[in-house]
């Protein structure tokens, strides 16, 4: 019906399912990667440094730790990408481009869990800890852009979207980023303390959304 | 319709359609790295050594022994998992959370599988199978929070969910944990013996599902 | 309708298309893990051995062989698990015990392919090449059980099944397995000959599957 | 209704499907891969070296620009991808044989880009870009071989597909891959020239999609 042929082919239905599904990969295999910081400590390591197997795994804590808040917080991202995916109903090319750039810096999340991992406990605390809560910053960014560029006149939004959910949303998202630059400030004065406002962070976005008692009744 | 729009828009069928096809996604990758495990005996360390390729292959028994337990172990739990969403027909908040908290200690599994493999044979074979027990342990009380919430009052089922089916999986799951306590506690008395308690139990979950005659007659 | 409620329910159409999903995942991830085994030429080992990097990329030879073949290997058997599920319209819990084995033995392929680059120069040749048709072989023999499972009295096929089209894939799986116990039994000869009749059966199933000229007349 | 069943059975919608979540699975996974370049500097090294993990972390920057590269290149090749199957309805043997080559190429940025980011700085890096480019130069060239089979006389195109579309996929798609030969021929002359024209292709494939503010008028 359009001359822009291509553009037209684009609010197909079933492009929204494909971002979606391609998306829901990269978050799958981001956060089940996470697990790869898991090291085994190697029998004869423990042999030759006269320890045992208890000692090796309880001096890990700190991957433990990091791997814990990396995967709450993968996974609450996971879901606000869902969250826009209930009101978006179509797609256009700058829209997938900011979609692609947070995946890239979700799939850059292992990484930084890594370092922080690795250099809790090191002179390199400081970076490390500064690395892990700013790509957490930059990913609350990115989701904020993909957000606002979609709702924007509403753009992407399909014909009876509701406006009171899109502001509700707009709302939550617009915080997300200012708590990340905290953790990012508090990394240079206190690395372990910037840690654990992560971990309450990832705890504070899971906790309320907890179901009220409400729901049941509101089907 | 209501005026709780984000809680709303949550009850669309296609929520649960992409909860199950990102814990798919987890479930897929976790059983695939599994086999991250299989390590190649490197040619260069068998001359040094001087061993056949057949010899190092079958030293390494504990790996595949472990791989082929916790393959088959993460499969039923999909197959649970899948069981789950044949009558869960909505989410909400919680149940999101519960279903991360399971998917987290699923990616957990290659981890666990791994130490088990390396320590069954050492010193470190207690802690090692303790931990790997304890790992399914977790999962199976994590299947069960994720079922009780979800059947509680019916809270997330169908409207024409069958009662039957849900009390036959309900009786189902509440077994499971129970043995893993058991194989938990064996580890202390035996690793492999608690090892092998891990196998057969994978074993006993997965052969009575075998279909019974009368499955075509029935359909 | 029926007493057997779960069972029931697994007759729900639901249930395949999670089962091509998550089958399609191990698929997608067992097959992108083969690149793993591309390993880069370290600059400073390269200093070290005064080689130039051309040189030591033309050495790994064996590795994209070894690649090639299994890619194009798995690929096939992913169009094959494709073509099942054309026909089976239900699962049962033996038929996804069957699809589990199968994919047990879909993620071993990395393993099996990186044992063989490693050691197809090497005095473990013969055993190594022996594993690697051993595990397709086994992939052949999985894919017959499942097939035949699922067809015996049209247990598990849809009601208007076509009789003549699930014959001719039952004949042609039926030659899969013979053609690798060649392959295996080659090995023991000469490990390169096998490693090769590998990649001519990749290429034979691959090619007599190339489009006929009448197809577009056939839709 | 054809004698030919299986080919036949093949004309099912469901068909495209599965090849494009399979595709998805493969597309999301490895550019997922292409973060486990990013390594983590070891904090014994660092004490061993004298290096602060600032200064590890920066020196090793053409990890970060390579791994941006293929991220992109990636992304914007599985949105063309994507853009295919907005026309291609069918499937066919010799397409999925096509596919499975576009497919096995892709698998393959994650080694050539670790070995580009290993390089750049050394001896090897001429060999190093010319096979990163090399690379995309065949993924362009099996995209061409894909789109071209599938609209050749409209061969599995839909019956109401919009020929101006078509056209315009097909002309954006010629140009591609003479680009990329450019790219490598320049590897011979300047690899860092090389690495930078990678980049500009990119971007440069990026930024023309970017919406045009008729699109929202457009729907």
């Amino acid at each position: 019906m359009s001359t822009e042929a291509p553009q037209d082919a684009k609010q197909d239905p079933k492009e929204t399912g494909r971002v979606e599904a391609f998306s829901d990969g990269v978050f799958a295999v981001a956060i089940t990667l996470l697990a790869l910081d898991l090291k085994v400590p190697r029998a004869a390591e423990l042999q030759a440094a006269h320890t045992t197997l208890e000692a090796a795994l309880l001096a890990q804590w700190p991957v433990y730790l990091a791997y814990c808040i990396s995967f709450a917080t993968v996974l609450i991202m996971w879901s606000n990408h869902h969250k826009i995916f209930l009101h978006v109903r179509r797609v256009n090319p700058a829209f997938l481009l900011l979609n692609g750039l947070l995946l890239m810096l979700v799939t850059v999340v292992p990484f930084s869990t890594s370092l922080e991992a690795e250099h809790i406990l090191q002179p390199g605390a400081v970076t490390a800890t500064a690395v892990y809560s700013y790509v957490f910053l930059m990913i609350g960014a990115a989701f904020n852009a993909l957000w606002m560029y979609a709702v924007q006149n509403g753009r992407l939004l399909g014909a009876g979207h509701n406006p009171h959910a899109v502001a509700a949303i707009t709302r939550q998202y617009k915080y997300g980023p200012r708590y990340y630059v905290l953790a990012l400030l508090l990394a240079f004065v206190n690395a372990k303390a910037s840690l654990f406002a992560c971990l309450a962070l990832a705890l504070f976005f899971a906790i309320p959304e907890a179901t009220p008692p409400s729901s049941r009744a509101a089907q």
